[in-house]
């Protein structure tokens, strides 16, 4: 493996072994398996887990890792082709991709959604463009349409609290204050789909998933022996859940209209997840890639009670990336 | 010990110990003792000896850290309970810190003090909140009334300048243009009780230091041989004094209170300590844990001159941190 | 070599001593040459290459860094002297310089011209205040007249391209939209003249570079057999140029003058360089020390082209650094 860059990149023969070997880590670590490699991490947007768990594996595993944050500390990159630069962005990624590259022995790099666009977010045109300028060990941190690390890390915790693997994942919609990229849904419905679960969107109207990115998961739960299906009615898709994966995102039908989307959003605040979204089915864990804002997407009870599992699943970046990492630069 | 959150948590007898240990990392090196070891440094403020000398310590121990600025890389963190976060903060404290936590193998915190209401800063509810979050080992960096790290590496300072136990030590008000925390002031006053001297706390009116805080440290001392008092008259405090600590405090008669603060302080120019204010104590060192405000607080003719320890005092956060770090992660 | 803070402290054969070590390092790393060693980074202005490749250096030499921000994560911090400090600055570098070389084995300190008067600029003063704060190995990573560790990878990169000794080397002014530093062309110019090339710095009318520091280069040249001239026309100056070497720089006939800047670089938008410059040089190669605002100082067709060296340079800012640090901290 050469770069990390979309989980549908793999096989599923690819990923069991990519988690194999994070449970290896995870129970014996390596401290000087990636002695001497240098990670250099490159954030255009901010982070928490994806900035404090990449540092943290390249720690345990006895390398070292840099962080560049565009903006802060650094100047603004401008990602367009062929611009005139004579605005605020004082480099262009054509350079200072491949100068970060060159001084490290891989890339980390985040770029969210752009958000005006929806053909252009979905073939990641900035990211892609990045990513062709060099030919190190790469791993999206988040593009804007993917973020292969956190899907990795959610299989992982599937298998930790030992999901069945034909079991009913419910990917739902939650409230926020604004439209956020499509990243997490696009990565983890993938994930789930390849695992083989039955997977079900369940989604306001105006908030279906793009087209491209549910033709993909479909393909990937046909080949695995899972399914894909959409709804806007809640009691129908809980019902005997085993997994309620929470996400808040943009309305689709608007894309790159924020008053638009505020106005569709407005009526939705009933879609914060409260325990009794779960009376038909009372086994179900909740999952949420983080951050959460609290009481608005997830309410406190749920969050503070015994079927979240969001703690484990943040946790799990850190062994899942371990793994991709000493696949990138060890093996 | 498993947390290092404030002086007044351990005895007389374990800070020796601390100190003790100090000297022996300072004189011996132990650049494998914390080999594998990874800190997590969460900033809530900003720092400049803090973030860098707690990054030395685990360096120069063999270990690593990392950094998490909330609201510069990392976004806003959300610290008051049952809150609906639809605001600026995306993700809560109750989320961040365990999954930090998870990462690391102990966390530092540093949250000043909200300055609203002095019942609620006393009362630490913030880091207290926080701490109760993790039961890794924790060290406070800086909390709304509490700066341990800083009094530990005072009480060095104090044993390396050979200011005797008993000596007068005054804890002297300086003028700063608004209303600091009252962190520094509190902790370094326990220090100097514990340490069994004749402390003498030197203020304007308005300023005295909360009782809360006044009646702890008059028990450290009262255990300790030494003894805790306050006055506004400079000259009868100085006279004699062994040490002139200084440092800039909001006016406690009006926390929280910003204008009445500023009128306050607005006649207290004068509170700037020069030379002249030695006259009586010749051979007075001045301490201050920094930062300081050149000619606002202290005068260039002090910190320039033979009396300040100011950059020993600092040096000492170094060896004082090695000691409670090795202590944390190591015995 | 205890410091490392302008080529011209260095003798010729001193500077092929480090070109030699650059390239022995290159060839055999070194992973545990600088183990224990911590170098502390002060970044008062924004920077990628440098930030990166200092803490890349570190790491494979297998030391430690630490990185501070003045005004992002730390404190502004105050440089001039005397001030009565009641501003935004909460340190005076008189504190914090000496403070972060207690907690470390070298600093290296980032600070940009005032741009306001040039003799003051000229004469380095608030970065030789700082210098004179600490007696630790200390490197230059750009101050208001200076890049050594720039200038120094820039001679590697010349030797790199088997660019004769005394070859023709064009430093040329390009349009920005706004002054910039003296510090790069300088730098540049007195490692070209001190390589012993023919060098011609090539600018408009009202962008000189300042008579001292030309008179500088002019005795480097003497020394090593080279020659240094200046002129506007681009057609004379490039014939038969082996390097272009393009950087942005503000007007010196009116420094500290942004508007009577602006007047005169608006009518210089031409001085973007393009395929057609290089008629009368077809083998000329293209260096700039980056970041480059493309299709404002140079075309992406030349950026993009064969010519162009810039990546090959900024690599080489690794190589250069390590052996920077080996000698300062190891030899």
């Amino acid at each position: 493996m050469k770069r990390f860059l979309d989980l549908a990149d793999l096989t599923r023969e690819e990923v069991l072994g990519l988690l194999e070997l994070a449970r290896r880590l995870e129970r014996h670590g390596e401290p000087h398996a990636l002695a001497g490699k240098l990670l250099g991490l490159v954030f255009f947007n901010p982070s928490l887990r994806t900035l404090a768990s990449f540092q943290a594996a390249m720690a345990r595993l006895g390398g070292h890792s840099l962080v560049i944050n565009p903006g802060q500390g650094s100047w603004q990159m401008e990602t367009r082709p062929g611009v005139v630069m004579d605005g605020a962005a004082a480099e262009h990624v054509r350079e200072g991709i491949p100068v970060l590259a060159s001084y490290c022995d891989a890339l980390g790099i985040r770029l969210f959604a752009e958000g005006r666009e929806l053909a252009t977010d979905l073939a990641e045109s900035a990211f892609s463009a990045m990513a062709a300028l060099t030919d190190k060990p790469l791993v999206n941190l988040e593009s804007a349409m993917n973020h292969p690390c956190q899907a990795l890390a959610d299989w992982k915790t599937l298998d930790d609290l030992a999901v069945p693997r034909a079991g009913r994942f419910v990917l739902s919609w939650a409230w926020h204050p604004r439209a956020l990229p499509l990243a997490v849904p696009a990565a983890v419905l993938h994930m789930a789909a390849l695992r083989g679960m039955e997977v079900i969107v369940l989604r306001p109207e105006g908030f279906a998933l793009p087209e491209p990115i549910m033709e993909r998961a479909r393909r990937a739960a046909a080949a695995s022996g899972g399914s894909v299906s959409e709804t806007s009615d809640r009691a129908q898709a809980l019902s005997g859940a085993q997994v309620l994966y929470v996400k808040e995102w943009g309305a689709t039908d608007s894309y790159g209209d924020p008053a638009a989307d505020a106005r569709l959003r407005s009526a939705l605040r009933g879609w914060c997840v409260r325990e009794d979204w779960f009376g038909a089915a009372p086994d179900c864990r909740v999952l949420h890639c983080l951050p959460v804002r609290r009481n608005s997407a997830i309410a406190d009870e749920v969050l503070d009670g015994a079927r979240s599992a969001v703690q484990r699943q943040a946790y799990n970046r850190l062994p899942a990336q371990m793994a991709v990492l000493h696949q990138l630069l060890r093996s």
